[in-house]
């Protein structure tokens, strides 16, 4: 067996691994990086890039048939191939040569095949013409994050359902499509679908509201969204069964009220599970199917040593590509200090450390309208015992909402630390709104106090004019 | 004579006359507000208003246009009909009826009118009837604003320029427009009159660039982007004369190098001059004609006594709707709390001072691509004596970009403190950048540390991801 020794070993060569391995190098490091699939990661090829390639021509027509005199301009059909090859074209048919390069081009070697950990500091790397060994001398990081979970509805799995990877991918339209759950997967997915040619889309969610992680104004005014774009969407409401009695045939839905939804596809957005399973994650003492648990330096927990390390979704922390990619710089930098005997710095806000998840950490959600937030929703701010007064304001009464589109709708709320007069969280739901959290993300992570945002004034006429509105509402 | 007194006079009722009104009533005091013309301002019906009014079709059907897809739905025409008659209902036909009962409702006395001040405290108005005097106890307010500056060019006024009024109000295009001037008001109407209809634009300015305070590739990019439209710039230029023989004839432009321009409507975009010239500032001994001169509370310099304020465009301190109501809001809360026996807070960053008039005011050009800064240019702030780094990223290369349009155009830059690591400035031009500078002014205005900003995550795939981009190009 082929014997390779690196100083770092990364397994997964996603956007967080990718990161990770980056900083290691630039800090003086020898880096393998093992993949089994594409190098770039379900961001690049299932996630992130093409779903956002299919929403934004929706975005973009429907935003120029806002305004007069663009409407009448904008009247033509949405071109449902062009929006599909545009979307292949971002994928690069799956072909992750230029992802190759950039970690060739960044010092970075590939080891293609299948990577498990055998024992500390091992890593064992199945591939087609046999196994390879790496060894790593600092730090073995685990970037694999996750796949999509298929919980065990009786039928759901024999009738290979869509998950977001071939919701993403798919070469054409389904005639009716079922969509299981109500988080960002399933409502972006529904949105796409339902307008490049989707006759039916019905989201069937179990819980009482669509994003039921963000704000319920959120949730409630993405289901008008879809609702006026045509999805049918069924709140509290589970599903007992599917049926799919022809392979290539239609699926049956029995819904938990007896109801019968027929599909063409359905496509399950009913959360993520780590990718640990073959992980060999056992060999160190970790449970196989679980996040690895991790510290705010991304050190997995409950093991002996200070050499494995957890970034991205598969530790859990916020699964996000953003936010995966800011814990890799931070432990690409933390592996190189350590290996290099320099110091740590992973006091809060730290450069080592990865703070933001627990504070800051932002999602948009490209839907129409847009939810954009970052941080705590009221409700978590006063689970974790927080001081808390919040302010809202509509959107639309905003000067540059109302000439950005006629009836412009959508809804601002800031949650703010009523003690500290510092922000905890922030939600805009609108079109185009996506832009607007960052100003929030940096007054949270600047901990800049309400008396000081009062200076921060934003242009007229832009969107962004909402903070001064969210203030008066606050008052002087 | 009728003889009224109020607590304050306010003499001008646009957004920082309202303002401060507001503030001063909120405060517990009676206020008077002074307009001659239109209660809402400039802003409201000739400005900002309706020239977004005019631009936000032209964007909205360009950014459908460069995504693949929509732009096969989008390939009308721009409806020119639509578009001026959304302005018209914007502009409410030019009939205040609706801010004149904000007034009421937010407890303001209108006195229409031309005030003049007559000496301390008191304020006379010449309306169609007779003359009103105003008595203040506590504090008069210039608030009126400035008028488009009509330089000693040979013949132009006499031609009867369009100023911005006419511009943004203009009822069809001419054939062809000549527009004096480089700075917001030419480049946002030619960009505006060419979609709009005008056969032929050409833009004349002096200076060696458009948009001449701000970044350097700001002026350069917006001038690929008219030029494209298809606006003639013609840079390094001055107009000798202008001539308008038949006063519905077309006019003939004679420039600096001797070339002949012809057209049906000339612009005049050469800057604004304070509307002090009839507002018997001489009898509290000001210049008329001049800005007023203030320090950070707004207080007239130069004048005896604490009774004399001026806020907006007429002090001269940052000639935008939105720095004008900040420091209304400022000066509302500072004379009621004088007024009152309060405490005043006018420390840097205080309730009562317009700090960020200095340094973090932001401003939006919404042209295509539109220019959307804050704070200081590299060249002002190596002026001021600041030791400076920049940094820069094309925003074409971010992926929320390249998303959002096919070929997306656009930079970025940050300039640094280079000693403390905080923002002095920052500049985003692109499509759609408008929203991405109030993180900025946050930043900027919060005294954010670099070090700090790299928790600030942007979300991904949003343009915003350009921030994660500059802090890469500054290093960890």
């Amino acid at each position: 067996m082929d014997i390779q020794t690196y100083d770092v070993v990364v397994v997964g060569a996603g956007p967080a691994g990718e990161n990770v391995s980056d900083r290691a190098v630039r800090g003086g490091l020898s880096v393998a990086i093992v993949e089994a699939e594409l190098v770039g990661g379900e961001c690049s090829y299932w996630a992130c890039i093409p779903s956002k390639a299919l929403l934004r021509p929706i975005h973009a027509l429907a935003a120029a048939r806002r305004v007069p005199g663009s409407r009448e301009a904008a009247s033509g059909e949405l071109d449902v191939a062009a929006v599909l090859g545009h979307r292949d074209a971002f994928i690069s048919g799956f072909d992750d040569a230029g992802q190759v390069r950039w970690l060739e081009g960044a010092g970075i070697s590939l080891v293609r095949g299948h990577g498990r950990l055998t024992g500390e500091k091992f890593v064992e790397v199945e591939r087609p013409g046999g196994t390879t060994a790496l060894t790593a001398r600092h730090a073995v990081v685990l970037a694999t994050g996750t796949r999509a979970a298929v919980p065990p509805i009786p039928g759901l799995r024999e009738a290979r359902p869509w998950t977001s990877r071939e919701a993403t991918s798919a070469a054409k339209a389904p005639r009716r499509l079922l969509v299981l759950g109500g988080g960002v997967v399933a409502v972006e997915m529904a949105q796409a679908w339902r307008a490049l040619g989707c006759q039916q889309v019905t989201i069937v969610q179990r819980g009482d509201r669509l994003l039921g992680r963000t704000e319920p104004f959120a949730g409630a005014m993405v289901q008008e969204g879809l609702e006026d774009a045509g999805v049918q969407v069924v709140l509290r409401t589970g599903v007992r069964r599917i049926d799919r009695p022809d392979p290539g045939g239609p699926i049956r839905a029995t819904l938990s009220d007896g109801r019968i939804v027929s599909a063409d596809e359905v496509l399950v957005g009913l959360g993520r599970q780590p990718a640990t399973t073959d992980l060999g994650v056992d060999t160190v003492g970790l449970e196989p199917g679980d996040f690895v648990p991790v510290d705010d330096t991304m050190a997995a927990q409950g093991v002996s040593g200070q050499w494995l390390y957890a970034v991205g979704d598969v530790n859990g922390r916020a699964l996000v590509t953003h936010q995966g990619k800011y814990q890799a710089r931070a432990l690409g930098d933390l592996i190189a200090a350590l290996a290099g005997g320099h110091p740590e710095d992973t006091g809060p806000w730290g450069r080592h450390v990865a703070t933001a998840d627990h504070d800051a950490v932002p999602q948009v959600v490209f839907t129409d309208p847009e939810v954009a937030s970052v941080g705590l929703t009221e409700s978590q701010a006063r689970a974790a015992g927080h001081p808390v007064r919040t302010v809202e304001y509509a959107l639309g009464d905003v000067s540059g909402a109302a000439l950005h589109a006629e009836g412009y709708s959508g809804h601002a709320k800031l949650v703010v630390d009523s003690d500290r007069e510092v922000l905890l969280g922030a939600t805009f739901v609108g079109q185009d709104s996506a832009e607007l959290v960052h100003a929030a993300t940096v007054a949270l992570v600047g901990e800049v106090p309400i008396s000081r945002l009062w200076h921060a004034v934003p242009s007229f006429p832009t969107i962004s004019e909402v903070w001064l509105r969210l203030l008066e509402e606050w008052g002087r």
